[in-house]
Formats: structure tokens, C-alpha cells, sequence
């Protein structure tokens, strides 16, 4: 839709804006400006009129933002106009966690298969879902024709576990596996590291005392 | 110890680069290059020479980088030479999954405290913590000199929270809520929400058909 590609920075922050706005929906403001959306988001008013100007126009001068229309705009340009069914790999601590979360179907994602290669949790129940054999990866998430994934596997079997999925169809994952995927050109990965996270921000912090 | 400030992306990249200098040195490897190095992260050897000259000269021409000392260095700029103490508030589904990760000791960082506020849990034991009350945030946390914290709380608690967490000195805050977190400078924020990471990529696919 849009002429030139937009920035993938600029993509990561619309999620940001599309949650912001869900919640000042939820306490019922239907008006909003950039500027208010700024201050929530400790960016400049100035960043997101100029995000939001690579999609479109959704404000009126002086009048701000619809925050309804605003969200539909959103939610339609991050492709969450149907709901996207999730494959979750990996039914340890983490992914009884994603599990049980129940933020994800409001935001457009619903998990619809759980996989685990452990042989005591296959057959076993998990918020409500069958584990199933990670050795059928390929055949069931094909043939439901699933193309996002969650894979919280230990690291060692997270790109076997990757190949598997791409294999299904899957173009992407949500990696909470602490190891970088290698991936082919069309698949799609995040990765989500509390250690990584953490030591970038140590990195700013004087560092603690001898003990 | 850098002359100029080093760009925010590098140093997040810093921690992947140790991770996979970590995997090798496990795998018994003790030389590695920068094109070894960027086929296992699906970066360029450029960008990786070019990151690690932000912090001096780590590698031999023709004769690659010693992993440990490579592994040693990124350490020392992380400042994690001594393990940085962290509070987990939030005692739910996610905290008990991240009380119970074994993958934080080796990585520089070990959890101290648990809180929640729920009263059914303040006592509780979780992964061998006695679950603290958060309303004695400020006074347990600042006791002991904590400055990293790992927030696991429902959206509404996240600010309130984050208040109590700054006002008992921490400097360093990964946050795991669904919602953006306002704090003053010299204070660090990591967020971690899976339905962003998702919506980052969804953005990128063909959208699913209707149902």
C-alpha cells in the first residue's frame, strides 16, 4: 500500500501507539493529539505525526486525533483486522506463562496449538490445550496453515525447532529461545532475551562494588 | 571510558554478541572471526568490526579473536565483572517462570527479592523466595542497594509500581507490563510485550482471510 518502505523502526513503534491508544479508549477518551500521545509515551509530538504521516492522514488540524478511528487505522495497517493463530513451542515454565496470558486475543493473536518434545508433558493439558509432539510440528501446523509462532525452547533446540517451523509455513516467531535464529528472507523474527535486555541496560549503570 | 557516546544500537548488540561468543567457548572453541561471528548472528563482518572498534581493538589482522578474551572484554564494557542484584515484583504466571530461570547466574545477574500484592502470595515461597509485600518496595529494595529490577505486573500497577522501584534506587527497570512506563532520565527501561514483538512482525505478512 504505501509507495516506499516504511522505516522498520517506524513500524516497531505503531504497536506501541496502537496500545497506548487501546487504553485511552478503555478510559473512555474518545479525542486525543499528538501531544497527549507524546506525553504517555515519552516521545516527542513532532516523531509520531511524522510516523503516522508515512500511512496517511488521521487528524485534523486543531482537532486532534479520533482515538477509535485511530486504532482502526492501526490495526488495519499491522494486518490484525482477523485474528492470527499462534503455534507455541516449548510447554516449560515460560510457555505456561504465554499459555495462561490472556492479552493476547484482544491484540489480534489467539494460540491454537502447543508443542512440546518432552514425553512427559505430550498428551498432557496446558491452558486448556493438548500438548502435543514437537515431532509433528511440520504436519500439524501445516495443515492448519498457521504462520505465527512462539518458540520458548532451551537454546539448543530452538533452530532445529526453527527449520521445523519454517518447514510448516510459519514466516514468524516470537523467539524466547536465548540464541540467534538464522532464518531464510521472507521469515520474520523477534527476540525476546531478559539477559540480553538486561545488560544493555547495565551497560549505562555504574557497576556494582566488589563483594 | 569511551571518548564519545557510543550509539544505543550498538550496545544492544553487544549482548547478543556475547552470547554467541559465550555458545562457542562452550562448544570448545577458542578462536573465532568476524565472519564466523556474523554467519552465526546473520550480521556482516563489517558491522561487527565496526561495533567492536567502538571500544578498542580486540582481534589480530589474519588471526581472528580470542573467544574468552573477546568474552571477557564485552563483559568488562556490560560491567558485568560482579553479579548485578535484581527485584522481581510480580509473583504471577510470568514471575514464577522468571524466579525459576536458571539462565540469569551465568549471565550476570541473580534475583534477590520477590514481591506481589496479592495477599494470598506475600509469604508464599517462590524458587526458594519468601514473597515479599509490595508495599515495602521502597524499604527492602533501597536497604539493600538493589538498582535492577524485572517488573511482572497487570498494565494498571505498572506506574505505581515503577514509582516505588525508582524511589528505592533503581536505575535499571525490564519491564515486562503492557503499557509504557514514564521515568526520569538516568533511569533505563527494557520492555518485553509479546503482543507488540507480534504486531512488529504481522505487519510484514499477508493478513489472514476472514473467518
Amino acid at each position: 500500500m504505501a509507495t516506499k518502505p516504511i522505516p522498520d523502526i517506524v513500524v516497531g513503534r505503531l504497536p506501541v501507539y496502537l496500545r497506548a491508544l487501546s487504553a485511552m479508549s478503555v478510559e473512555g477518551k474518545s479525542v486525543t493529539s499528538s501531544q497527549e500521545l507524546a506525553t504517555r509515551l515519552g516521545l516527542t509530538s513532532a516523531q509520531i505525526r511524522k510516523d503516522l504521516s508515512h500511512f496517511g492522514e488521521f487528524g485534523k488540524q486543531g482537532l486532534g486525533y479520533n482515538v477509535v478511528f485511530l486504532i482502526e487505522q492501526l490495526r488495519r495497517i499491522l494486518k490484525l483486522g482477523q485474528l492470527w493463530d499462534v503455534v507455541l513451542v516449548g510447554a516449560g515454565d515460560l510457555g505456561r506463562a504465554l499459555a495462561n496470558y490472556q492479552g493476547f486475543h484482544d491484540r489480534g493473536f489467539r494460540i491454537r496449538m502447543v508443542f512440546d518434545s518432552n514425553p512427559s508433558k505430550i498428551g498432557q493439558t496446558l491452558a486448556g490445550f493438548v500438548i502435543s509432539d514437537s515431532a509433528r510440528v511440520v504436519e500439524l501446523v501445516r495443515r492448519e496453515g498457521i504462520r505465527v509462532a512462539m518458540l520458548a525452547v532451551p537454546a539448543a533446540q530452538a533452530q532445529p525447532a526453527t527449520a521445523h517451523l519454517i518447514e510448516a509455513g510459519v514466516q514468524a516467531i516470537l523467539n524466547y529461545a536465548p540464541t540467534t535464529l538464522i532464518v531464510p528472507r521472507g521469515v520474520y523474527v523477534q527476540n525476546i532475551d531478559p539477559a540480553v535486555h538486561l545488560q544493555r541496560m547495565t551497560y549505562y549503570l555504574e557497576p556494582p562494588g566488589p563483594r
